[in-house]
């Protein structure tokens, strides 16, 4: 019930919420009443807007009530509680738990105490699988399917949790190719890739030998909060940079995705090309989220 | 749709409003199912206890549900996102966005990338409209109308984006006089008097000679964060000072008012006189919203 | 209609709570609606997640709408407001104010300024009543009755609310014993030991001489916020410490309880005894505070 990692998710279960949020898209008002008198918990201990807000305002459309905090100063952690006697006390008050933290594992560790589904809204540098299923959906939305298509993962690979998702997610399907593409120290890491029951590509720099039959062009943002040393994020700062020409370049039916927040990796004028997906990507946060809860109480997963 | 300023509010909406907000504050349930279904986001980028509270009860007693936070440090701003894509994701979630930021401006740029409508709760020194509409709602309350009365506005004048409004709200009305009583260095902006259809005088600290004409003295807070130099604020700080002695010289009908939070400007000892209005007008600040919030969504504004 | 300290909980009033508080745990459900329409205010100015967590969701079961906020710098009390203004503009938008904060006899004064009735969730090292009642209903769950039970408050007496609460509570009922247990620094205040109706026993360190007759034992993390001086803390810290030994060690109905957060009091293992009752108590929190918020509006208190 718990939903921790993108490589335990069903190609069904899948293909159950794309179907669910595509009626919540077309009429917001349908989810109403359908979580009454449930609470969900967003536990953020990392700060989040559009993470947080979705599933907020999805748990709202659906008549729940929430709680929750985006800061861990503002609960006991502050006076050293851990993270355990914290999520076994909201697991006493709620009905779920989202969680958001700066850990890797801390999810699956919060599954473990909890006797309520758990849901892992970003873990460290680790995994974020509902963005992976709202990435996924807004695929289908634009080709109408997921499968043979290419993609291109762009970016800070290495400590990026949401490209870690997608590619879990993308052994559900077949994909016709998949690249990745980032400066050698952002490369995505070997037990990831161990992982997938496909083959990669990695082309380094080299996006120039492949946009032109790239289908799905996804970005991430460099995260400055997860080096070590700042030396190390300046030298990866501003090492790819996506755009009007590029973009041009792409098929005309191809998509720019990006989980958002963005910094300096696209440029503004591609906010305006149709390509450029992620405000929309953005968006459907929202219904993708409300289908997750749905299903999470209906006993599916 | 959207409320940036009090310069384009016109005298029938606001008495419309006025109307609406007695009705609710005569009866707080009134409101009840009115905006069910509705998401309001509360984007407050700088702190906020009365304007944020009361748009957030409001809200929920009009039925709506509420998102948002008060802290830029709890968002993906803290990231290194722009104002710009924070508020076109808010926009995709939410059906109104109820905006407070330390720039000036900034409420105009959220409604320029907005498609929901956009109200400004303070946008740096510039502007505070919906608190001109609660000013403005007090006033009627006490004296049935806001035409022909005398108008002292004291204090920060320069900074102040409460008295920026409310004298672009006056403007749709005929008031006797307006007075300006501030400190040199605290005087109103002339590109705010420029905007003025009616005439104002400036009467430095000399509010004495006009104390007892006075129907409505209007008092702000000295703003310490609006202050770039900490040498200026030190010497604008205490230059002015209201007590009870003040207060009795005013005329009998006359009323005291403040946008609050206020720090040393008022005499504690002055709250209990049946002047001192600005407890009432905090209080006023729930049926004034409730009835803004109403209109918006009727299609009126 | 305020509850500001245990001292003025009656018998009656607390057995009535426990059995509403029984009925809310049965069937979490049974509160829907009970609120609808009302509005509480969480006023936080210190951290807190039980506390502010269990509020906001046993307002919500009951069909209330929440307002809040957990730390002071989100408020107007950040520009310099004053506590009393900041209470009066919530009194003035919610129906009951709950209230956390650092200074002893806050709650007091936010109940002398505020007409809407008031809840003291913790003022400084003074008071923390229903805290005090979330532990009685535990203990009621437990043993079926206060009267007659041998306790052994434990830890640090002399800044812990939760404990002088508890004291002051258990002056409704008949205790066997009460035993206090703690360092000689953190012994508990006379002030409130002179107002206990009955006789407690100071036992400084030795636990061991009572460990076999207590029934329970009530322990409480040091506070490293309430000591003015870093040395003292140091001093105090690890001087008490609960392994698995000494809880083998009581009755077999024995129960260990503890307010929660707790650090490094009492050894994890401890966690997995039965008689470890701390989680629960917990989770009791919502139920007793449903049963609190409803008798508060039921014209009762």
């Amino acid at each position: 019930m718990d939903i921790l990692s993108s490589l335990g998710l069903g190609r069904s279960y899948l293909e159950k919420i794309f179907s669910d949020a595509k009626s919540f898209k077309a009429d917001i008002s349908a989810g109403k009443g359908i979580l009454d008198g449930k609470v969900i918990a967003l536990a953020f201990f990392e700060p989040s807007t559009r993470t947080y807000t979705s599933f907020d305002v999805a748990a709202k459309r659906l008549g729940a009530s929430v709680i929750g905090f985006r800061s861990q100063e503002d609960t006991s952690m502050a006076k050293g509680e851990t993270l355990s006697d914290t999520i076994r006390m909201l697991d006493g008050y709620a009905d779920c738990i989202a969680i958001r933290h700066r850990y890797d594992g801390a999810a699956k560790l919060a599954a473990e105490v909890a006797k309520n589904p758990v849901i892992n809204c970003g873990d460290g540098r680790n995994e974020h699988p509902t963005q992976s299923i709202v990435d996924l959906y807004t695929i289908v939305e634009s080709f109408g399917r997921i499968d043979g298509l290419t993609y291109c993962l762009m970016g800070d690979l290495r400590y990026s949790r949401t490209t870690n998702s997608l590619l879990y997610a993308l052994g559900q399907f077949k994909p016709k190719a998949v690249y990745l593409s980032s400066p050698d120290q952002l490369a995505a890491r070997s037990e990831v890739i161990d992982k997938l029951g496909f083959k990669c590509k990695k082309i380094d720099y080299d996006i120039d030998s492949v946009i032109e039959e790239v289908d799905v062009l996804y970005v991430t943002r460099i995260q400055k909060e997860r080096f070590a040393d700042e030396t190390e994020y300046k030298k990866a700062k501003g090492s790819y940079y996506i755009n009007e020409d590029l973009v041009a370049r792409m098929k005309p039916e191809g998509i720019l995705m990006h989980p958002l927040p963005r910094i300096d990796e696209i440029d503004r004028r591609v906010d305006r090309s149709k390509k450029a997906m992620y405000f929309e990507e953005a968006n459907n946060g929202v219904p993708v989220r409300m289908a997750i809860l749905k299903r999470m109480f209906d006993g599916g997963r």
